[in-house]
């Protein structure tokens, strides 16, 4: 049970992963204060939250956004504030705990600011992990600031760790729906069209994630976060495929024990879990009824139908510089995929060809800071460009 | 990983729980050393065990097979003994860790031995729980003993619960493999034989816990057990039907989040858990497979069919003398029915019938110390052979 009352700032307040947050913020007021929230610039939906949670500050990243939030917040005695720096000041000022959700490399350093000034910090940005995972985990243990991740498959592996030693683990799993094409032949999955690739069995989620859900690319960028994050090297790490995403991960210990996180698909069960942490909060969140589920299935993954898959084993194997440039080369091949400039089988082979490229271009080590790897992303970026269609450059 | 050398006892060292444990003791002798193992009569089987693992003493309960214990064990150097004092002595000796596992109410007052001098206990008898749940609990509390359950459901619950507060837990689920009668209708299940029911599908156990099974009354019994073991009440507790018996426990959190116990059906591997506890011990046991198991099913138990298990909720709700009388009424049913001088259908029905008889025969109060519970044990074994058929009174 949550007993003292903990000061939180929401960086990502208008994304899904920030709106779940408010939730449960405004169902807990009594033991809650919420310092900021902060979104990119979206002025009436950031106002909208700060009220519902009676936040003290709204920060909006996009200074043109300032004014439209001033108004919004007008008599609400919320201060309003925008620009890069803001959003800064907002995530470094010291807060029991931080919602880190602002997506993509925007979020890399207000995370950071978050992160420098300790405290709890709920990693729901992937960028952080994939492309400046020893950077970020060297901030995190120099602030002494406990990452908890959001994920629903790292929040299930922080559970059913328990706060045990990683040398006691033998094996870590984290669990993969399968994605839309599970059941097709290599063929038909070369030949997917966007709309294929955008009906998810499970989750609604942004398309750049459906399609990282399709090419099983997603879960490896996992088992990359969950390496940084608990310190396991990727030959304890594997993934299983399980359709019914009622089990999210699985800790195998060396006696042969395991235990696994489940929940219902209700991304405020993970959110309330970091939020709550080290106690727990009640949530409205639907409980798995296993009952009424039935049947789960599991199902090892097929490496050659999902490529992608095996190269993010092998740039996790690689370290250095590969993991961020396979997240990199990813972004560029997703966009020109959902731009119709190459087809679904282009995506792991423009990466597997940025990865090859990428020694030649210097690209091996792995970035030493924040700033190191923003850099290392745009060269990856520019270089997977390279091999792109020439329409598709310019779609992109 | 376990690093100073603990001093270990184990009770019941010839059993297959104790042999399991010998097995992790023989593997691990530069971790523990074995102060004593005790068991009932087998002189052979003892010293065996007692050279394996090089026991400083050997105590057999059964005092006549001392001297055959004595020559078994000439020039060891490992000190023999026999006699219910010589084995209550022998539990009694302060020893890091113990494993009571001396099946019957022959196990519990060595147990209680055990538990008064505090460390820890791997409890791997039900009737410490079941019978005396309230006197065995405020024992364990009064000696400061650490109680580790052995049992595989309730290792995964503990397991599951990862030292986080009851307070937090909404429901503990056990998962029962439903048995061999799973699939059968009512008539069938009633007119079944002792053949049918000795046919279990995953475990290979004993003939009463086997018919337990059958009955779902085991699951019930567990119940009991976990209601004291980790303080929950009746309606936080509940069981899922899963025949494949991969998941052993659910803990649900108030946030919506549960965590799994998960095993392969291998003893050793709770018994390692019990043993490494609170770090981890390796062991040879096989690992679960999920993508090889393929599928895990549930249903929820059918209480019209399996009235046994609906008889254990209830008499846990009563409380008092009930579950206790349900325990014993149980023993003597399956006794009989073993012995073919009632039916399946009549299991349940005699338990039911003993439930009601008892507060006619002033049994209502829950024993308050480990004598009253082998009192009230005796009274309701007595109360309940009055309802069975002359013949199967007999054969009891």
């Amino acid at each position: 049970m949550v007993t003292a009352k903990r000061s939180v700032t929401v960086l990502g307040a208008t994304g899904s992963v920030g709106l779940a947050t408010i939730d449960l913020l405004e169902r807990n007021l009594d033991l809650f204060s919420v310092q900021a929230v902060v979104a990119r610039s979206d002025a009436a939906g950031l106002a909208a939250v700060a009220r519902r949670v009676g936040a003290r500050r709204a920060v909006l990243a996009d200074e043109r956004a300032g004014p439209a939030l001033k108004a919004a917040l007008d008599g609400s005695g919320i201060e309003a504030a925008a620009g890069a720096l803001a959003a800064l000041d907002a995530a470094a000022v010291p807060v029991d705990w931080t919602m880190a959700a602002i997506s993509g490399a925007a979020g890399l350093a207000p995370t950071i600011a978050a992160v420098r000034r300790g405290g709890a910090v709920a990693l729901a940005t992937k960028e952080c992990l994939v492309c400046a995972g020893e950077a970020f985990m060297a901030e995190v243990a120099r602030a002494g600031a406990t990452l908890l991740p959001v994920d629903s498959e790292h929040n299930a592996l922080l559970q059913a760790l328990g706060g045990q030693s990683v040398d006691d683990v033998e094996r870590m799993t984290l669990t993969a729906s399968g994605g839309p094409f599970r059941q097709w032949d290599a063929a038909r999955i070369a030949a997917a069209t966007p709309e294929d690739a955008l009906r998810h069995p499970t989750w609604t989620m942004g398309a750049k994630i459906t399609i990282d859900s399709a090419t099983l690319m997603n879960k490896g960028l996992e088992l990359i976060e969950a390496h940084h994050l608990f310190g396991v090297d990727g030959d304890r790490l594997d993934v299983v495929v399980h359709p019914q995403s009622a089990i999210h991960g699985l800790v195998t210990f060396r006696d042969g024990a395991v235990t696994a996180g489940l929940a219902a698909p209700d991304m405020r069960v993970p959110i309330a879990h970091t939020l709550g942490w080290p106690d727990r909060l009640t949530t409205p969140a639907a409980r798995l009824d296993l009952a009424k589920l039935g049947a789960m299935t599991f199902e090892a993954p097929d490496l050659t139908r999902f490529p992608g898959l095996k190269l993010c084993m092998q740039a996790l194997a690689a370290g250095g510089a590969a993991p961020a440039v396979l997240n990199a080369a990813n972004e560029v091949a997703v966009a020109a995929f959902l731009a119709r400039a190459i087809g679904f089988g282009d995506i792991p082979r423009l990466v597997e060809g940025a990865l090859e490229d990428a020694p030649r271009h210097g690209l091996t080590r792995a970035p030493d800071s924040v700033e190191a790897a923003i850099a290392l992303d745009a060269s990856a970026r520019a270089l997977t460009a390279r091999r792109l269609p020439r329409d598709a450059v310019r779609a992109h």
